[in-house]
This record gives C-alpha cells, structure tokens and sequence, in this order.
C-alpha cells in the first residue's frame, strides 16, 4: 500500500499545469490550473475561478490555504 | 487489546481497492474507491461520487484531507 | 488519584468487545462494538448504526476520528 | 501567586469523588461524580447525567473529550 | 515596549483575589474573583456567576478552560 | 521585503500608546489604547470599550486572547 | 514541480508595494497594498478597504492574523 503522501503527492504533481477543482470550507468551489502546492495542501492556482450557482467569477491568480481545503480533484 | 492505530489501520488497509463510504463535516458525503491513506485520514479516493438527497455527482479521483472526516466505513 | 489516561483508558480497555455509545459534534450519535482505541480517542467500532430520531441506520464497521468525539460511554 | 495548574488541578483533585457539572460546547450540561482528569481537561464522570431543560437524562459513565469542555465547577 | 506576556500577566497577577469580568465564546459572560490563571489563560474564578439578560446564576467556584476565553477585563 | 514579523512588529511597535481597533471573531469590534502585545497577537488594550451598532460599551482594561483576533488597526 | 512555499512565496513577493485581494472568513473582503507577509500568511495591508455590498469601508494600515485568511489573489 502507498502511503497517502506517496499517492496523493503523486496525484497532485501529475496535476501541476492542469485544471482542478479545489472544494473549500464554506461551500466555496474553484477551479483552476494547479501552479503548485505543498503538504498542508496550501495551493496555487493560476486563470483560478469561483464556481457560482449562476456562471463563474475571474480571480486570476491564487494563493489558497489549505486549511480551509475540503478536498481537490483533477477536472 | 490492539491500538486504534493497529486496528484502524488494519482495517482500512484491508480496504484499500475497495469501496468505501466518508463522511465529511458539513454533512457530505463521499463514496469512492480507497486508493491510499495516511495517519491523519488524508484520503485519496478513486471513481469518488458525492452521495445526494437525489442521487449523486461524479467526482473522479479525489483527495480529501483529514481533518474534515468524520467517519469512514467499508461499503 | 488515578490520572485521566489511566481512568479513561481502563474504562475503554474494560469495555473493548462491549457496546458503547459516541456522541460526535453536529449531533451524531453511534452505537456500536468497541473493537480499538488510542489516546486521541480515535476509534473503531464494529456493527455500528447512527441512533437517529426515529430508528436508526446501520453503518457496519467504522474509522472514527477522535476530534469529532465529544463524549463515550459503556451502554 | 499559585499557576493555574496548581490550582486548577487542586481544585479538581480536592473533587474526585464528588459531583460536578461539567458544560460542553454546544450548550450540553452534565452532572456526575469526578472519577478522574488530566491536564486536558479530559475527563470521566460516574453516575453521569445530561441536564435537560425539562429534566435530565442517565448516561452512567463517561468519558469526555476535553476539547469540549467550557468550564467545571462543583455542585 | 513590554511583551504582552509581561503585560498581561502582571495585569492578570495584579487582580488575583478581585473581580473581574470574562466573556467566552458563545456569547457567555462569567463575573468572579480571579483564584488563578495560566499563560493558556486557563483561570480559576471564585464566587463565579454567569451574567444573564435578566439577572445572574450562581456557580460558585469554576475551572474555565482557556481555549473558550476571548477576553478578560478588571471590573 | 520585510518579513511581516517585522512589518507587523514594527507597526503594533509604533502604535504603543496610540488608539487601535481590533476586530474579533463573532463581530466584536474594541477600540481602545494598546498597551502590549505578542507574536500571537494577544493584545492588552486601555480604555477599551466595544463598538456596538448604536454607541459604545466601556471595558477598561482588557486583555484579549490572539486567536480571537481578525485584524488590527490604527485609528 | 516547485513547492508552493517558494512558488506561493514568489507570487506574493512578486506583489509587495502592489494591490491584492483577501478574502477572509465569516465573508469579509478586503484590498489593500501588500506591505508583508510571512509563511503563516499573516500580512500587513497598507490603503486597506473592505469591499461591502455597495461600496467600501476605508481601514487604512491593517495586520491580518493568518488564520483567517482564506485566499488571497494580486488585483
């Protein structure tokens, strides 16, 4: 068995200059292309967007800390 | 008596490759293919899906970090 | 005096293999078969079901964070 | 000047055996006989109680998580 | 300058044995004479009472865990 | 660049003895005279008093604890 | 791949003496110029307003505790 450092850095560096979905606390989404990240899972993502109800709102770049993370997937 | 870490840990390395069910705070629920974990419940999940009052929503491969999980169980 | 550790521990050692009931933060209640524990009150429990309003619903085995865990007693 | 430590744990100490009434977050109140703590506050209560607005309800022993403890006082 | 530990303990040291006012989180407010406290601002309060809308409820002695604490003033 | 330690610092420094306002969690808001402070930002204030919707309450001395702390600033 | 310590780092160095965003919890948005920051992502605003519903609120310099710090992105 892979350790979750293993699998999930591995996961995560496959996904460096792809798009991701990044869930935060607070019911906030956004996507965007994964820059970098680090093991507290503080990210940064570049042409990052909020996912609204009705459409999307530009943020551009990034800075997420990841305590307020719920969870990341690759689109 | 086993520590949780040995039983904890038992268990879900039984279940690596197999179904599981997580729940997160703010009442979410995942399901999904358990591909690694670590110490603090970080969690990569495969195939995930989140589990709706009406059905669910695909979410693909997902890494969930620990400190939202409340609980997780073999499905 | 005994010290907590030794107090708590005994009584949750006593009780490995007995029901017990866990009440969680957000006002979850589970009942179920103590099969381990550690110090951060982790745990694991088995033929576990949520006590809800009216019944209840049947979980199997489960990984408990212990940070969600707000109080344990034998049944 | 006595550190809180000393006294906190004086106080608690000069209690085992006695009742106290220990408020949780959440606005949860409970009554019973100090059987032991340590310097997180964990603690276990016999002949355990929660109190309800309109009565109370038996939970025998216990074991609290300290992190959720608000403040203790004998009765 | 002095460091607020400086500060605020011989602020805190200067009102051992006199009353002071402390709020807590969840919108709770105990009035009482300072016994003790640490540099978690763990205290002990004697003659405690907690302030109400209309009124106040006695509690005697207690041991208010710090973490809850979110200020504390002389009265 | 500065380290913020030492922007930080050097701004609280420069505002010893000068007029702050200091946002907490839960929308309190204090404004008062800094007398201390620390790196976790555990403030002591004089002639503080709270800012309520329709005037203000006054507080006296206080000592707040950091982690309640939002943001700061000079009045 | 870089770790987001240096990337993240870059990007807020990069962004010193200009215009960010940040947005905080419980809702609250702020910009301002970047003076500092450190690895906890505490930071130091100069010109800082609160973006309101309709308008803004003018905060001056201001020292954002970390911890609060959801996001924050250059303007």
């Amino acid at each position: 068995m892979l350790s979750v450092s293993d699998a999930a850095q591995r996961l995560l560096s496959e996904n460096v200059g792809r798009l991701i979905l990044v869930r935060l606390r607070g019911n906030k989404v956004l996507r965007g292309v994964l820059r970098s990240f680090d093991q507290h899972l503080n990210i940064v993502l570049e042409d990052a967007e909020e996912i609204l109800e009705n459409g999307s709102r530009r943020l551009g770049v990034v800075v997420i800390r990841g305590e307020n993370v719920i969870l990341m997937s690759p689109v």
